[in-house]
């Protein structure tokens, strides 16, 4: 294998806009290119690809959209061999060059040993590395240690619509010989040193939309005699965390599984340099002052965050207007063993209440528009000390066994429905940066995840 | 004079991206382009035209634009005659058709006798039934009844920069000649009565921006550790207005003129049609419920709106971002006798207090961007006589004697430096929907307007 060919092929990837989140044809078309150009690659490795149509979206505006395919992959069916299958998505997050961008978000650009694009970390680099690894071999001309199945998707980043479905379909099929999944959709909790991931929290996300008219108001003309909407909406917002990051939505913390000594002594085992961590996060003060605080409230703790308010003025300058209907966008990060119908119904009721309260005339509309639950293992699964072998090898040293703050509702779906152990091994370190400006995959990383696939691809040999 | 002609032109001025507000070079261009069109037209006219160069602007954000000239034209120079300077604007705020419009917003379109467009009513209109009223008399070869000036700017939407400078400097040359000031940058209060305005709001527009670091978060990754900017801001927006429109910044009412017996009286006796207003608005409830109180509050009250954030997300989808450096905009307007000044040092002290108190991590900075002074005049003058005399012969009634909730800084600048009486004759009827989307003029209003202002000459001339 040729790591820069490695290099070139992410940067061809790269330079798809394959943006799932934002809803407009222009995209859609990219993420179709996009999984067009993923299976050509899979076929060339001499994989059997078989791209799945996924219907069509509708939106909450009416319009209908296409959903990109699913691709699903097959190299060796060897029955003495264990089956691997891999899961990875191809589509990012939006990005803007003008919203602080130190280069074209989709011209993969290298400054000192740093790979920067969208998508670079999340999720093309890891997708590709594992490639890389059944490259490798191919290249090496030795046969395959294990049966590899890919399963990519286009639209994770968008709650990975009519991926259940389909998994559900497949059940029985593409997944039947597989004994293991990996993702390595996250990242490391340090610079440097790599990590197996056994828990995702899950997400619910929230609109709650206000509404006085379908048209603005000049604040001259109308400012002083209407229930203003913007007015509204900063109160039902304000009202669902305080300033030290305790989420106010009545109930919420019920179901949150109790803390045991045990748990706590997992966070005590795992080195994190808070200063470092917090040089490299670019914060001035977390909320909490020691690891195992700061742990906890990333992997074990419910978090609420406020996205954006659509509908109102968020351009430069200053523009005097009253807008008639906006929409405010929060979103719960959910932990075991909270239940996405539950914290739907008690979000729903304390902005309900929240609004009656101010007897406004403006309607009020609350939506989950996204529910996705959170998931943990059993970290004593085979294959996840076959991955703490591989890391030996390559990189000589223990992982931090972690869990990961963010959704990757593919997780918690695989384990219900396939039935088989899922795990997490990412390969980007804590400061790419992935969903914001200037996300970036280290050559470093990219190269040694690359070799840690191959390893573990011998390590997985061993355990069959 | 040829109506359909004055069409015509309101047409191709309609078509010209004016807009002042969003500060990039595009629509500078186009608002140098207005202005060239609008002195040709003044030139045709036979005036004396002087486009006076306004230098540049400095940015926030370190980037320079031109401003664009300031016309100055003079029509006639009799000494027996009176002498009447036009005030008006040609620049508009923003507007995009995905925004709501039913129609291109730079395309003036006629459907059921109105011509919707950007600008038609604020203020390409009323600076063209200006126009189109000296051309009647130029087409009639009639003498001009007095003298005509015009100063005409492309700023205003953007707090009319450079403007009061430029008046300053021609106080004893362009302006020392002028006996009156008419301004018609306003609306009727009805949808058939005309009106006659004698005081306008005055504005502080205000930014409050959070910041944690210039780059932002994904949710997964830090929420839940994090003063996030957003939470702060939507604490801060929340703490300005309570939910019955009352400003909660302590001492903001301390200057507002004490209400007399006979003001209430001026308000009993304009009519309004509550149900027509509350229906032609499309708001389902107001604040208040009585005419005096819906008047009060609209003109000589303060009031407050949240206009939005800039920095959060803000499209279409589901974006699991914590945005990293938020800007909120608000205003504030303000009427007889409080001072800008002191607002300004009541609001940032009020922000101050509230962020103190939620000891937060992130930095906070609060900038008054515009600052502008209410204006009230004396309803007794000579001019204001003529015009409801003009408004008796063209539409056969009495004007509505109002006030304006909006801002008109010019009024109050030409009340101060020119010393010379201003009246403001709005043409536009209330439902016109300047600053939003749809804005229109009535083909009735733009016609009937341009008679008015030919009448309004006439009895002008009597004056003298």
């Amino acid at each position: 294998m040729d790591p820069k060919l490695g290099r070139m092929t992410l940067k061809e990837w790269v330079a798809i806009e394959s943006d799932s989140v934002q809803p407009v044809p222009r995209f859609r078309q990219e993420l179709f290119r996009m999984m067009t150009v993923a299976a050509d690659t899979l076929q060339r490795l001499g994989a059997h690809v078989t791209s799945v149509d996924m219907g069509s979206q509708q939106l909450p505006d009416g319009q209908s959209l296409p959903i990109p395919p699913v691709i699903l992959a097959e190299l060796g069916n060897d029955p003495t061999k264990g089956t691997v299958c891999f899961y990875g998505h191809l589509d990012v997050q939006p990005a803007d060059q003008g919203d602080g961008w130190l280069m074209d978000p989709y011209v993969l650009t290298e400054v000192d040993g740093k790979l920067y694009g969208r998508g670079a970390t999340d999720n093309k680099g890891p997708v590709l590395a594992w490639i890389n690894a059944v490259s490798a071999f191919r290249a090496l001309e030795q046969d395959l240690p294990v049966n590899i199945k890919f399963i990519i998707e286009g639209m994770e980043e968008a709650g990975s619509v009519a991926l259940e479905e389909l998994v559900e379909k497949e059940k029985n099929r593409f997944f039947s010989g597989v004994d293991y999944i990996v993702i390595s959709d996250n990242l490391w909790i340090s610079q440097r040193k790599p990590a197996i991931t056994y828990g995702t929290r899950g997400n619910s996300y929230f609109t709650v939309e206000v509404k006085c008219r379908d048209q603005d108001f000049h604040s001259g003309t109308f400012g002083g005699i209407l229930h203003e909407p913007m007015a509204d909406l900063v109160a039902l917002l304000g009202s669902l965390v305080d300033s030290s990051g305790h989420i106010l939505v009545p109930g919420i913390y019920d179901e949150v599984a109790p803390l045991t000594e045990e748990e706590i002594n997992t966070y005590k085992a795992i080195h994190l340099d808070l200063e470092e961590y917090r040089n490299s996060s670019r914060v001035e003060k977390f909320l909490f002052d020691t690891k195992e605080e700061i742990l906890m409230h990333l992997w074990r703790y419910p978090s609420l965050s406020i996205h954006g308010i659509e509908g109102a003025f968020d351009e430069p300058g200053a523009k005097t207007v009253i807008p008639g209907q906006v929409i405010g966008k929060f979103s719960i990060r959910l932990v075991p063993h909270m239940n996405v119908s539950v914290v739907e119904k008690q979000v729903t009721r304390h902005l309900e209440d929240v609004f009656s309260k101010r007897n406004s005339s403006n309607k009020m509309v609350v939506s989950m528009t996204l529910g996705l639950h959170p998931w943990i293992a059993n970290i004593n699964d085979t294959q996840y000390l076959a991955a703490k072998r591989a890391i030996r090898t390559v990189f000589g040293t223990e992982p931090d066994m972690i869990r990961d703050g963010s959704t990757i509702p593919i997780t918690k779906m695989f384990q219900e429905i396939v039935h088989k152990s899922v795990v997490l091994i990412p390969l980007g370190a804590v400061d790419d940066g992935e969903h914001s400006q200037n996300e970036k995959i280290n050559r470093w990383n990219y190269i040694e995840g690359t070799k840690l696939f191959a390893a573990f691809f011998l390590e997985m040999a061993q355990l069959h």
